[in-house]
Parts: C-alpha cells; sequence; structure tokens
C-alpha cells in the first residue's frame, strides 16, 4: 500500500482511530480535509509534506493522489468523518485503482451518530427508533432530496448538511406531509468543543439556529426526545442524592 | 466521569478511537461484549476488573454499571461498533442517569460502513448512491421490518442481522416488489482477518452464505457494483502495468 484513505473522525481529534493516528504518525506525505482537527495534522512527522485539500477540486485532489502515490510515497489521505460516508473516498479510490496505485481505506467514526451522540442523542433506541436513514442536503451532492419518500420514512432521519439549506429542507420535509411537531435537533460543530445544538419540533427547528455555524447536522426524529429525557432523569437523580 | 460508554469500532482491533484505547488501558473495570476483540481486552490494566457481557442479561448489564459506577470505580463499557447504533448504549445511559452516575460516551466506528468497506464497497458513491437506510435484521430487536417501504427505498440498504435471517428478510423484501436483480453482499466478519464476503443479485444472495458465519452484514444497492468495478480497474492497471 502506498496511499491510505483514512478517515479522521467527527471532528474531535481523540475519535482518530487507532490504526489511522498510528499511519499519520508514519506518513510521508499527507492531505488533509479542511475540517479535520488541526491536532491531527500536527501528529505527522516533522518532514512530512503537508498538503491542504482546500482549493483543489476533487479531480485535482484525485490527481494528486496518483502522483504522489505513483512516487512511491507513503501518503494518507485524511479526511473528515468516515471516506465511505458522504467522503467521495470511493471516487479517490476509483482514481488510484486506475492509476494501478495500490491503496487501502481505513474507516473513521462518522459524523452520523458521533454528532447526534454529542448532544445526547442515540440515533437509534429501543422502542423508539429502530431505523436510520441517512442522506446529504449539501446542495453540492448534486441531488435533490426525494421529500415525498423521506417524509414517510420510520425511525430516524439524519441529514449532513451546510446551514443555509436548513429552511429548504425542513419546508420540504413538511410539504410532504411531515408533521411540523416531529422532535428535531440541530447539532453544529459535534464532539468539538465549541460545539452547540439545538432542540425544537421540525417546524420551528430552522428558527432557532441563529448564531449556529456549519457544518451542521439535522436530526429529526422521535430519538431527539429521549437526550431530554435522559437530561430530566440525570437531574432528578442528581436532586435527590445531594 | 466514572463509567465510559466506548465503542469498540467493528473488529478489527486497531479501529478503536484513540480516546477509547486510551480509556482502556487506564481503567479500573472492563465490562465487554462477547464481539470485543481478544486484543483490545488485554489492553486494560493487569490489575483491573475483567467482566464478560456473556450470559448477562440487558438490565443485569444496565444494574452491574450502576453498581461499578457507584462504588466510583473507572469503569469502561466497551462495545461491539458504535454504542448508540443498535448498540443499547441508550439504555444503559439511561439506567446511569437514573441511578445519579455520571457517564460518558465515546463513539466508535460502525460496522454501517467499515464493513462494507472491508469487502471494497462504498456505501454512498456519487452518482450511485446519496442515501444510505440502516436496519437491524435481528428477531431481538422485537420489530418485524417494513418490507413495503424497504422495498422502495432509495439508495443504499444495510441490515445488521444474524446470518440465519438471511433468507426471510431476502424474501420479504422481494415480496415486497424489490427487483431481485439488484446487488447485493453478505459481508462476515467484516475488518478481521477471517472476514469473508459473497456478491450476487438479490435474489441469489441467500444461497451464496455456504460457510459463512455470524455476525454478518447484508448490503443491497448499486454500491455493491463499484466494489466489482474498483477490483476490475485496478486489475486492468497492474496488467497495463506488468
Amino acid at each position: 500500500v502506498t496511499v491510505w484513505l483514512v478517515g479522521a473522525g467527527p471532528g474531535d481529534p481523540g475519535l482518530i482511530t487507532a490504526k489511522g493516528l498510528e499511519l499519520v504518525r508514519a506518513c510521508e506525505a499527507l492531505v488533509y480535509d479542511v475540517l479535520v482537527a488541526p491536532e491531527l495534522v500536527a501528529e505527522a512527522p516533522e518532514d512530512a509534506l503537508l498538503i491542504p485539500r482546500e482549493k483543489l477540486k476533487q479531480t485535482e485532489i484525485d490527481a494528486l493522489l496518483v502522483e504522489l502515490g505513483s512516487r512511491g510515497l507513503d501518503v494518507v489521505r485524511l479526511k473528515g468523518g468516515d471516506p465511505f460516508v458522504f467522503g467521495r473516498g470511493g471516487e479517490e479510490a476509483h482514481a488510484l485503482a486506475e492509476a494501478g496505485v495500490p491503496f487501502e481505506v481505513v474507516p473513521g467514526v462518522s459524523a452520523l451518530s458521533a454528532v447526534p451522540a454529542s448532544a445526547g442523542i442515540p440515533v437509534t433506541h429501543r422502542g423508539v427508533s429502530a431505523q436510520v436513514t441517512l442522506v446529504s442536503g449539501h446542495s453540492a451532492s448534486g441531488e435533490a432530496l426525494d421529500y415525498e419518500h423521506l417524509a414517510r420514512t420510520p425511525g430516524t432521519l439524519v441529514v449532513f448538511m451546510g446551514l443555509s439549506h436548513l429552511p429548504e429542507i425542513v419546508a420540504g420535509l413538511v410539504a410532504a406531509g411531515q408533521d411540523a411537531e416531529t422532535p428535531a435537533a440541530v447539532v453544529s460543530n459535534g464532539t468539538r468543543p465549541d460545539g452547540q445544538s439545538v432542540t425544537g419540533t421540525l417546524g420551528e427547528i430552522a428558527t432557532l439556529v441563529d448564531g449556529l455555524i456549519s457544518p451542521a447536522l439535522l436530526v429529526v426524529g422521535d430519538v431527539v426526545g429521549v437526550a431530554a429525557e435522559l437530561a430530566t432523569v440525570a437531574a432528578d437523580a442528581q436532586a435527590l442524592l445531594a
């Protein structure tokens, strides 16, 4: 292997995998996403080539990885979250395969569950949700969401998105028949020290995000209520113990 | 915090998070699932209390964590995959909250994407799939799957399951109208050295799993074809370079 497609996890640098961290510490070239924690970039060897992905188009990244890999360098391509969950890792894998450059994928913790967890929300919960649906609300994905279907999907809906798309996504779900009273949460910078979240009903959630910043993730479903219940139960217990 | 609910990742011990590994190495009590890699259990301090989850019911585990946590021990509850993705972490969190025991969740790499990745399958891929649906096919989850809805769901379907449920799940999807020609894969022990996978059509996949063992994961959707395409492209490139 010369190119490793490594998931950096959802934000907190401690959430990279042990294997991923080891590869970063031993690499000769590190190509990293803007959202990757600076603490992880700092783990690369002092003489490693450090290349931020910023400003490079996907095809340029693909070509860069092929070039570095063809030189026989130990290359780590460090991507936010998991390379294969809206990470475009498949495209980079394809470019490397086509060029005959050996590569391997090292999965990472996806924002999918880690970011809701940072707000106390389990995406599945016994008796509440036994299904998780994940879509991307970034217009960059080039595909409009199928609101008619999503509004009728049981369980938990998780949407990766920029905050600017939130009003349009909420309007789409409600117009397609999803109950505006469904619990919803937006989590911004989840798992990071500056992470913030708001909860409310789907109908009102877009009015509650003032001051939050991207990247953000929308969670829709009754599991949002589990977080509030856990907090209440814990507070009651603490009061009794005090 | 006295109790840490830590995701051990999908099987490969290298896929635990750096933070999770640090907690295991410093704990006073380790309560671990059967599917957690023995290499990770071996990372606990020599004098740590090691308690396999085997044979304990969920309510017994909950009570055990409360008891250990109430004693003020540094407890790591090490769970396969991610605690909040079909990991019943929410139930353990609830029991701890109710007892006034401080706890924290440390997410892990879910099998959701890591296990398909170990067979070369990206659960999302540009132009192929922009949606992932995750359900559990274990009868233990107590809920029958909504095949009518799942058969009409776009994108990639991932089913956590025991292999014994595979024929029933496939029959349910096909009876509900899902095209029997849809590409499908079953990945057994994904990310482990003894991992194996088979691919075929949805209609035939249940006949191809002889010799595979649980735990297993079913992937249904066109992304299964991406793995084959990557392999072909890589082989062609290698042949040209040789």
